[in-house]
């Protein structure tokens, strides 16, 4: 890595207002080598992706649209969060990652990492979903560690603050192997 | 089956306007047993997927996600037209379900079937990445013929008309294979 | 069901002598309704899959895989312990299941369920990369619940007696859906 | 890369005399970089994978084991040329790669690729199955192209000659994809 600072571009897949998986962007960020900083994108304002509107050119996409591609554009590298819905990834994540995909995409190629939380397998699912649609992107994305945590309300106390340390060390890890990845 | 009409609900995970996949939809309802009839459903008008909203009760649902849950509940089965995008299920239809889940899901235990066409493979990712979803609901899945159409747009003439006898069999086979989960 | 004995197949994807996967395969049996009665198949001998042995036909297979076959013919339906090895099925079980496939599968159309245990993830992938093969040969497989069981050494005590009783339940369930199955 | 040879073990999961998916790793050697040499493995002796064995110890391995093992071990990368059986990677080619996986595993990290031929989707679903093994062992595999080839048989004409211009250049980047990962 060069001296300069490094731009890490979180999304996650859920918008719930105090989503867990969010909140592990968050976590992340503050295990990060020191030079990275983290940007949560807002994808809360996209619309249903339709391929109609893209026909009418990138330069007319909906500035929503327009503004989340840009941030993937200016990122040195992408963090998801992807929380698993019924057993697979969630459909707003996959809208967010649909309208980034076409006609070419910002993502291409970039360095990303994973992170997930919840339920009875932490999201082991919904990685399984997301890994080939990064692959298809030829992202470069850390494999290990996993980041999957289970019933991951457990690991913040009632300050919100995270306390999971096993899960904190693997996200140590999975952040500085992200930031190895960025020329 | 009893005499009386019988009720398929269909979704398609794709909003362009001239989307095969949705077409597809129809060619199925042509092929598919007398008594059978399809309803398309509208999910263009859904937002984005929120805990949030759901918190505040089923019954202060936004009414597009009112009306929708409310067609599969009054459908005998469910027929999912699931194009691939990215190597995956599209965003689109995945948000839908999302909206259906949740508290409960009326998909339960439902009859349904997959179409799918488009791209090098026809959609098989995508149907790969849904199984597993209406598994978690006990939806009954029609398992075969798996009706996977690549290049889909080479099965249908410059007037629309579907021609491709191969893909229409396994279609007519599905509809009748959907037609008997139905008591 | 009639009231004659039902006979499950067990087949464990381990050959390790104290497999808790194949121990698996017995705790479903005590927990099973009273007339299911389970053997549990020796798949030790059969040989790597080879498709030039199976051109001699099938009356020239070799001696394990002809009584494999005829086993799988005799039941009323399967029990598969799939553990997993190396985020995967175990390539014993795959090669028991190619050997049971061609010419023509004797599982085809036969009740199955699966339980597996092991790892962080009790076996989750390793039943995900199964299920995809039982569909392909029609197979009616128990969906729910799920019998994935982490770091399974821990649910049996030190006399080798099963003593976790949430997934005591969740077999017990399985078994009885499994049994409904069966005509 | 250096200047040494470079040596690629090519690992096939069919054991047929004439596979058509053992012949692509000769299709992809004379589509390799000048550098570059294949050697095929020959798994067709490795007993089936049993824990117990393990446990006596790697220098008790049955001796194809010990050979197999080697072979990785000495290689630059590995080729794997994985046929689809049942919706599903072979158990021989699963068989192999459960040996070379412990107490530890040759395979870690080296570099990969995968080619695979046969049936309506050319094995697509067989190297998705793949593909978490190699993760689980860290290896850097060739992402794209995808060297998916379906009704291979097509491919080859009278004499055996590859015939396939399309797939010949997919296979062709595909090797010098691979090259580009040896150090």
């Amino acid at each position: 890595m060069s001296n300069d600072p490094v731009t890490i571009l979180g999304i996650s897949g859920s918008l719930r207002r105090d989503s867990h998986n969010t909140e592990l962007l968050h976590v992340a960020a503050a295990e990060a080598p020191a030079d990275l900083s983290l940007v949560v994108a807002d994808i809360s304002g996209l619309p249903l992706y339709n391929w109609d509107l893209e026909q009418e050119g990138p330069d007319r996409y909906p500035e929503p649209v327009t503004s989340f591609r840009r941030q993937i554009e200016e990122a040195d590298g992408v963090l998801f969060a992807s929380p698993e819905y019924n057993w697979s990834m969630s459909g707003v994540l996959k809208n967010a990652i649909d309208w980034a995909s076409r006609p070419e995409t910002p993502l291409r190629a970039k360095p990303a990492a994973i992170v997930s939380g919840g339920g009875r397998f932490g999201g082991l699912r919904s990685q399984e979903d997301l890994r080939p649609v990064l692959r298809h992107f030829q992202m470069r994305v850390v494999e290990t560690p996993e980041v999957i945590i289970p019933s991951v309300g457990g690991s913040f106390d009632e300050d919100g603050n995270f306390t999971n340390d096993r899960a904190r060390d693997q996200i140590r890890r999975l952040m500085a192997n992200l930031a190895a990845l960025i020329p």
